[in-house]
């Protein structure tokens, strides 16, 4: 399947998303300052393509649209609680191009705007009952949504945790990104999952699926971090100013003869990394093969991950699916 | 009921919470930093009334205790999740006469903390399920707490909205009120009502109940802030020092004739309010009688909120609450 049409197929089910989370998150609410914020931050952007994945896994294994919404839904608004709450943990002053939330609204609304969001993914999990599924479907759904954020923030922990740390494995690291970025994704697939009735099977190839494609995606923006077309800002290597831990780093940590050069690019403050050593973190991370070794693990999550899909039935969703995949590892947005 | 039966009941139910609470949050968690600074937090104290509450209105109606331990546990982490956050957005360095969780590990961590906390409310609400009861009231349950913590956050938004604001009215301050407190207290009485299969009119009348405690015992923490017993580092008048908007100052500011004396102290910067700051305000409140309206107010919600129990059977369980109702509204502590 092209890119193209995975596009296509991602643009195609976004307004249904859209007008779903609105149900829980109404536009020109009273208490204006929190749902407008909410709003602001949806707007920054986002292609909606977890809840996508969503929606297609529970049609490809014969289930009703209708009746996934509020759980995919439920989905992009925790996704989106979370980078809220990121943002302001990694002092991330950008979101997508626009000022991140906090730098907008100042630290305590911007806490408050994704709890609030956090509530909500909840309340449109539990709209489930609402549209038509029995009270053990909604019941197991909102049961997998707390699972899915417990992770999500677990995830987090080990990653504040890990940032001063030079020692760290690349296990430790894989547990983390599986965490931050696995999980949710996993989380996506079962609800379709879970609505279509599916077998167990079919569930935990999904979740499998999921920690797999969802650090193979985490690692893609890794590497596009050094490329010009990310965006962010259009600067190359805010990952290197931040001093994050990414697989290449983790990599290079562990194998280099003498790791201190890199050590001290990262843990300069960000004001301070200049365009040089920019340049000189991405030389050393190169000439150490460390680079290459990502994408090569990348390649591989991806194939696992695809691999996986063997339960879902031969028809189009399971393509869109199988294509979202590839999509999300050889993207370049 | 004496003041101390009701108290020995609290600390009779309070192992059995705090046991079910550690069936979610585990100590000596591998992920240690995000756990321990949980019970770090946990261990500042509290007295666990409100699930306390819960456990007593499922009683009082017949049900069983077991299968509404994890609501009520879920119930108590939701409260201490927003203390956590609450602190940091109104930059409170002390809880419970010990450094508020933001000042000892920093902003990231503790948002990341109460994000924690947030999402093991709802693994604990989930719990419902496998002590037993049905998936339809496993699922209420899960509702439930996402309304619950909706208000909540909706309350709070309407705090920090109305900490700059001089006309805000005190229907608007009541109605702030009611989402930040009177959602949690009502919420814990539905929950012990459902639990207990309580007809519609009884869970009703439990929330309109929660609803009118909540404030009043809100309004009687306020009055608190100006006498000797209620510690908080041992100093009087950290709300004025705060310029903390509470419905005495609310009062003040709709019905005296010239507020600006006030509005100049509330406003100061914390560390630049002086001792005589703080009694010139006691003194304005008092002479504009907006501590005995307060008090008056207070009074007249516990009246009619204890006025709503009475859809609960003649039974021990019953006048517990009774007890407890009056106790929150008369304590010292």
């Amino acid at each position: 399947m092209e890119t193209e049409e995975v596009w296509e197929k991602i643009r195609e089910l976004k307004p249904e998303i859209e007008d779903e989370i609105k149900e829980v998150i109404p536009e020109n609410h009273h208490i204006n300052y929190l749902y407008d914020q909410v709003h602001y931050h949806l707007k920054t952007g986002g292609k909606r393509w977890r809840p996508a994945l969503c929606v297609l896994v529970c049609e490809a294994l014969g289930g009703d649209k209708k009746k996934v919404l509020p759980f995919a839904a439920a989905i992009e608004i925790i996704h989106n609680f979370s980078l809220i709450h990121d943002d302001i943990e990694d002092q991330d002053e950008i979101r997508r191009d626009k000022p991140a939330l906090w730098k907008k609204v100042g630290i305590p609304r911007a806490i408050n705007v994704g709890d609030g969001m956090f509530a909500k993914s909840f309340v449109s999990a539990s709209r489930s009952k609402e549209v038509g599924l029995s009270y053990q479907k909604s019941f197991k759904l909102m049961e997998l949504l707390s699972k899915v954020v417990t992770s999500l923030m677990e995830g987090q922990a080990m990653d504040i945790n890990s940032r001063d740390r030079l020692d760290i494995t690349e296990e430790e690291y894989m547990t983390m990104i599986s965490n931050k970025t696995g999980s949710l994704v996993g989380g996506s697939l079962m609800g379709g999952a879970i609505v279509a009735d599916a077998s167990d099977k079919a569930k935990r190839n999904l979740r499998e699926f999921g920690e797999k494609i969802g650090p193979a995606f985490q690692i893609t923006d890794d590497i596009l971090d050094f490329s010009e077309k990310k965006g962010r800002g259009g600067s190359i290597g805010n990952d290197i100013r931040e001093g994050k831990r990414s697989l290449m780093v983790v990599n290079y940590l562990q194998t280099s003869d003498d790791p201190t050069d890199l050590i001290d690019i990262l843990d300069k403050p960000r004001e301070e990394t200049t365009e040089r050593d920019v340049d000189k973190a991405l030389r050393l991370l190169k000439k150490n093969n460390s680079i290459h070794y990502a994408k090569e693990k990348k390649n591989k999550l991806a194939r696992e991950a695809i691999s996986k899909l063997n339960v879902l039935p031969d028809n189009e969703e399971s393509r869109y699916i199988e294509g979202m995949a590839k999509f999300l590892v050889e993207r370049n947005f």
